[in-house]
């Protein structure tokens, strides 16, 4: 294939756009999404790059309502945790955040990395067997950005127990667990991640993860 | 700000050919960018998604000719290593390919996670902290897209000793190194993976990569 004309100003503008309206969405319209949506932004995830060329993703589309009704058992189990070891004021904030959205989410996916797979015959990974991870988390950036283009949200749920989450997908236990994602149309657009809004946490300036040597 | 427009058919055409004609890039030209791209850069790196906003990633620009050589040093012990663990022909095979760009990318930048960061107060890494860590492939993944929208190649480097990285860097024991990462001109452009080019490895349909439950 020819290579494209260089991309341009006018792209690189949009991309930007594109990076500062993306979210981490939990608050989802219940409409389905079209049918092959997800199939397709799969295939965009993997033109990610892998270490070795290992393609170590793995995607599980979960369709099941009992298996998402145990992913929110998790999820609840994990969460009522996670505020046990706030206090104070931080655990009054905590209780009112939403932090994902498996309730009205219509299309759900599960992501791990296979730290066994041959594909790739071990490249790049002898130092740093993680790069599986790290290239099943790449795929899922691409897919994140994709979906936001088409004006479809995706929020990453990490309040989960890993090896329940093997045990409920029955996967086997050398796929690592990366994340569990919620997609839909999102009920709203914004430029500020909901965190901040809540005043949870607010984002820096990337002069302060800036060091040289 | 208000939403930007809908982003349209066009926008994300030229997106999937920016994630088509994305390189992991190992054959750099040596002209240095211009002052300021890296930057630049690594702020559109943090536009990126972290857990709880906990923004983990640390930046490290390395321009010290003395550390560059440390870690072009670690480079060839661990990719010595790694060519002891293969035989035959998949041996005589790993000893042409050419698996970074240390020698002649005028950029060079270290990525670190740090898991002892307050920043998020710990929202969503209790289970998994290795959150942190897929915060900072994430933030890397925004970057490289940017970065090949500039016509700019990035190469991640994992052939390396992650504790010795520490070292050579002299950062706090509690940053995970993600990755080291050649930045600069590319001498081509193509559409394929340099390991798949080379004979290496092959990719594989998503079809191969996607399960249901």
């Amino acid at each position: 294939m020819n290579a494209p004309l260089p991309f341009d100003e006018t792209f690189r503008l949009r991309l930007r756009d594109l990076l500062v309206w993306r979210r981490d969405v939990r608050r989802f319209r219940p409409d389905p999404l079209p049918a092959g949506t997800l199939e397709r932004l799969i295939d965009i995830a993997c033109l990610a790059p892998s270490v070795g060329l290992s393609q170590p993703w793995r995607f599980i589309v979960v369709d099941d309502p009992d298996r998402r009704q145990l992913v929110r058992d998790t999820f609840k189990t994990c969460n009522a945790d996670a505020l046990k070891s706030y206090t104070g004021e931080k655990a009054t904030k905590y209780a009112t955040l939403k932090l994902a959205g498996l309730e009205e989410a219509p299309c759900q996916l599960a992501v791990f990395a296979d730290r066994a797979t041959s594909v790739g015959h071990e490249l790049g990974r002898r130092t740093m067997p993680e790069m599986a991870e790290y290239s099943a988390v790449t795929a899922i950036s691409m897919m994140w950005l994709a979906a936001r283009a088409e004006n479809i949200g995706m929020g990453w749920v990490s309040i989960l127990d890993p090896a329940r989450m093997n045990d409920i997908l029955e996967v086997p236990s050398s796929w690592r667990f990366i994340g569990y994602f919620c997609l839909g149309h999102p009920q709203n657009e914004s430029d500020r991640p909901e965190l901040e809004s809540a005043g949870w946490e607010r984002r820096r300036s990337s002069q302060a993860y800036l060091l040289r040597r």
